[in-house]
């Protein structure tokens, strides 16, 4: 093996490695049987999951392969910023300039221990994902609004509890999102959730 | 939305809340910061992340997109079986008839949650990977089996120390596997391994 081969696996091997700690990442949602909080590794494990199990929800000019790729990558910041959960502060936190900044110097550190090439794949894969546009990426923040909704319906109310949640705000912070990308799903969900809120 | 409709949405998400299970299934092998065991949910996120970000050293004639959807399955029998640790019983516990028998039985009742069609679809992905015949269930393996290595490099031993595995031992049940579908990641992990074993 040469030289360059070898520089190369370490780099892929010193990235797999630090993702390795998205495991040890807490969201504010338990698993299904509300035994512990879920980390964001196992979290985007099950989202990969979900898309392959509801492809046929997306829309035609969707890639379920480039979807899945997206959600293995999409928490990788979570590592350096930590999960922000959608119902904390009133529904403003996700979407702050400080934790928008942090995430970016999260991308720019962990992508950047790849070789160049993956790093820029990998980083517009995320860059896509964040900005939440095109067809993949609608229907990927799709899948990883539903998750919880569902989690927190198997647990008995999960951070619906936590964060006082009303039906109200999970429609505009979680349903509007979900029916953007995958419309029957919200319809079949909000049937289920509807009666939690009394 | 049709009766039809919602009993094949009741089914997808019946068998995507069953799979919340696999993330409190319990490895062997720790997360590399040795601070707790793997489950087998953020492991299987872990191997789709390694199909990713190693897919140069994929021959020409695999898929990645379809090993990262056999890792994605992979393991789920699992929610039923256990996982069989591959250093436990001398080597020999993971290819047992009993082993095999129940992995069948519990793929036919999870991936019989789904509606037909995916069932079938997701039960041909599961096959292949555990035949370990065609270049992307093979590839598929040699990932597999390289993660745990790089778990047990980084936490000290891990299960090479639990069930006194020599290097003997971790070439045959373990390097021939991840050199067939990867022989320069093997190359390249053995040089790290081999000191460990003195």
């Amino acid at each position: 093996m040469s030289p360059a081969q070898t520089e190369r696996l370490d780099r892929q091997f010193a990235f797999l490695n630090e993702a390795d700690r998205l495991k040890s990442v807490l969201r504010a949602t338990t698993l299904c049987d509300g035994s512990r909080r879920e980390n964001s590794g196992e979290h985007s494990w099950h989202l990969a999951l979900y898309a392959l199990a509801l492809a046929d929800h997306a829309g035609p000019d969707v890639s379920i392969d480039r979807v899945i790729r997206m959600l293995i990558l999409h928490d990788l910041v979570e590592i350096d910023v930590g999960d922000v959960p959608i119902h904390s502060a009133n529904g403003q936190a996700h979407a702050s300039a400080a934790t928008q900044e942090a995430e970016q110097r999260a991308a720019d550190r962990i992508f950047g221990l790849l070789p160049a090439d993956l790093a820029a794949e990998f980083r517009a894969l995320w860059d896509e994902f964040e900005a939440a546009e095109t067809p993949d990426a609608v229907f990927a923040k799709s899948l990883d609004r539903v998750q919880p909704v569902m989690a927190n319906l198997a647990s008995g109310g999960g951070t619906w509890a936590t964060y006082n949640v009303t039906f109200d705000q999970l429609e505009t912070r979680v349903g509007s999102k979900i029916a953007r990308g995958a419309p029957r799903i919200w319809d079949w969900v909000k049937v289920k959730a509807r009666p939690w809120f009394g």
